[in-house]
């Protein structure tokens, strides 16, 4: 096992992680930029290394700096939690080149894996369902028409050079099939000086159900269970929970037998995590994997009972995975709010500053992973999640009670935050009774604000 | 189910049943002494009544008060939490006759169990075994020898009037007996004018282990295993933990069915806790019974997944138990800390006063069950115990590496406080190991500054 280890990272997942290697005996090595002197990922580690400036291209970024502060410390591995260097394939090479285990898959699996067309094909190759669509682009509208009579009505039209929305159209019907194409062509044309476009099935309203998997350096994988990410703002996730409302038993276990078939395919080993979309008639869709612990880990490791940050560490030193699938219990639900330092009532903007008071929600059932205490002051520089509040219970309605009572204790003054903003969608009926999907917030809690605005 | 309750209690206990009710929907009404209004069970709640001044036996042990602000604020129920009024029969009897629901057994129980002399008659009469000894006094001393040596070595010899280890003698051997028994009566004659003496078995260095019983009103009771409780300091508990290092399976489903077995005797209603003394060789005694839940439920709690304060309510509302015996799991390790504001350096005298600096520990597996916030002022009128910090781990390695942890973030200043001191008995390789009993405190801990203050 590793004695010491270096974190490259930040905010409540740099402290996440150096409580794991606390609780293994393992020293911990912080690095921060200039600024972050009085974060408290550098309060709790055994070391901290200045490795820039505050911008994080120049020190959370920096893999010259990061490297040699692990080398100069003597720390074995690097630990990359997410965001940052978590899932670049060259710092991953770098630290394989000077002999430091990086926490984490091999950097060739990232490099495969991070690509959205590669990662598609590789699940295609494992007969994993993605979101159909053509094989490149649309050159034939009689081909296109059968594609789309094929993957059914409503289709995407997308630029193949697209971004932002444009060179895009949804179509309904095949009678507007033609048209929509000429109008997606013409605007990519305009938009990026290329006309091309491709066809992909479009997911109504689809649910963002993601695995959990863990792979040892011995080949063994195992999911445990899915976190259900539907509650989304802009694509960025806000509140996650598992088990999922969505899922029953059956479609898990296919579901889960899928996850574990692509990160077996790819002879993953590490903790990632694979995403999928779900429609409204359970149909699901790979769309990509992460391969690095997420944010909403904590959700899985309340139901489970297993730390995935210790077990990262372990596959890491190359130890076998101490269960198989069959001991893998899920036990009750857990949900977990995103608390930002951001300002619902002025588009989410960020919200940096002062903690004056702080007051933290606790008792049976409530987890915090947190960056800030009272006095701290949160820089304007980086992400706005500022903490993480985990509440536990025995099934969903004794979580959701938990969480609107833990809410209701936190306090933080006199910084902007979406603790008020996540109590509204807790306690919405539509979010109490599992009637949601990714598009729950732009419609049922945003729509009534975009109305006053106009 | 109610729909208010009143919380007879303040501290952390009257928080932790607020947050209970809370994710009940019920609602709550706490009660405080003049200068309590800046605690947070007065902030947490839904309404709060003054009955009183800072004065407990004016306050909080103010029974006609406390009443009408029930009746008042119209509260169905009260829970009366630990300590205060939580086993005083003649409140219950109130509570009983005002109509008022008592969140705990029934007044006639309490001064069953309450009065321990009866309660030994009662574990013996259920075949529970107690501390063997004389039914009665000491007048021969051939009958003496007989039932020293049917108890076996080590006796007590303790004097009927006695009190403060006066008129009290251990004896190891037989041939002392005739002349410990003559020096037990001299000194009780001189000390209480009563030569009485009687005969119980001296338990050399005993482990103090309790079981958690829940019973309902329509007959079912279940025990949840058991607490380690004997980590103390002058009988005052400092660290408890379940399951117990001490007890196999054989032995925790012994001593379980006796707790239960006892419970069902007295037809016992709502949680309770059986206290046992273990000796060396396993052989256990029933000491006494508490009649209320105790404030180291929350470790029972993390094993289990059990709400028992939530159970208590369910209970006193005439609900069945959602579960049998069999449907109870244990499952990890969960250790609590007591943290209180006393000063181990001068013999553990209360600290009160403000924290002016309060972080808390976070992260996977911990608990915070604490009456406090940064900017609180600890009154000096009640007990010391400000906080409880409660881990939970796979297993009681992983669950001691927590506690370390935690403990280390831990931070309250400027009032003097065991944080320190706890850690020093967390890290001790005696308590590592599981070499302790109710003597480790004492001969282990302090035994060294003993030395020093001589």
């Amino acid at each position: 096992m590793f004695t010491k280890i270096l974190i490259a990272n930040r905010g409540e997942i740099a402290v996440r992680i150096i409580r794991a290697c606390n609780e293994m005996g393992i020293e911990t090595v912080a690095i921060y930029a200039k600024g972050d002197e009085d974060a408290l990922h550098v309060q709790l580690a055994d070391q901290a290394i200045c490795v820039g400036p505050a911008k994080a291209t120049e020190s959370y970024l920096n893999m010259t700096a990061i490297l040699s502060a692990a080398i100069s410390t003597g720390a074995q591995a690097i630990h990359p939690g997410f965001g940052f260097l978590s899932e670049n394939a060259e710092f991953v090479g770098r630290c394989e080149e000077c002999g430091i285990v990086f926490i984490g898959p091999k950097s060739e699996t990232i490099e495969k894996m991070g690509d959205k067309a590669q990662a598609r094909d590789t699940a295609m190759r494992a007969k994993v369902p993605v979101v159909p669509g053509s094989d490149g682009i649309l050159t034939d509208l009689k081909e296109a028409k059968e594609l789309a009579k094929r993957i059914q009505y409503p289709v995407l039209i997308k630029a193949v050079s697209g971004g932002g929305g444009k060179g895009m159209r949804i179509v309904e019907r095949e009678i507007d099939l033609e048209a929509m194409i000429k109008a997606a062509q013409m605007e990519a044309q305009a938009a990026f000086g290329d006309e091309t476009v491709y066809m992909e099935k479009f997911i109504v309203e689809p649910k963002h159900i993601e695995f959990q998997i863990l792979a040892d350096h011995h080949g063994h994988v195992v999911h445990l269970g899915e976190r259900d990410c539907s509650v989304q703002r802009r694509n960025q996730k806000m509140i996650e929970e598992a088990p999922s409302v969505f899922l029953d038993d059956k479609l898990r276990a296919r579901m889960g037998n899928d996850a574990v078939k692509l990160a077996k395919n790819v002879k993953y080993r590490n903790a990632g995590t694979i995403e999928f979309l779900v429609d409204k008639e359970n149909n699901y869709y790979f769309i990509e994997m992460n391969t690095r612990i997420q944010v909403e880990h904590p959700v899985t490791e309340m139901i489970t009972g297993i730390d995935l940050v210790k077990e990262q560490i372990r596959i890491a030193a190359g130890m076998e995975l101490p269960f198989t699938q069959k001991n893998i219990q899920i036990r009750g639900h857990a949900i977990e709010c995103r608390i930002n330092a951001e300002d619902p009532e002025h588009d989410f903007r960020p919200s940096p500053g002062k903690i004056s008071t702080l007051v933290l929600p606790g008792g049976n059932g409530i987890r915090i992973d947190s960056a800030v205490y009272q006095g701290y002051t949160v820089p304007p520089t980086y992400d706005s999640m500022i903490a993480k509040l985990i509440v536990y219970g025995q099934d969903r309605e004794e979580a959701l009670a938990k969480m609107r009572r833990a809410l209701e204790e936190f306090i933080i003054f006199d910084i902007k935050n979406n603790i008020d903003f996540q109590y509204s969608i807790i306690n919405h009926p539509s979010f109490i009774l599992g009637n949601f999907d990714t598009s729950f917030i732009a419609k049922q809690m945003l729509a009534k604000t975009d109305r006053k605005e106009k």
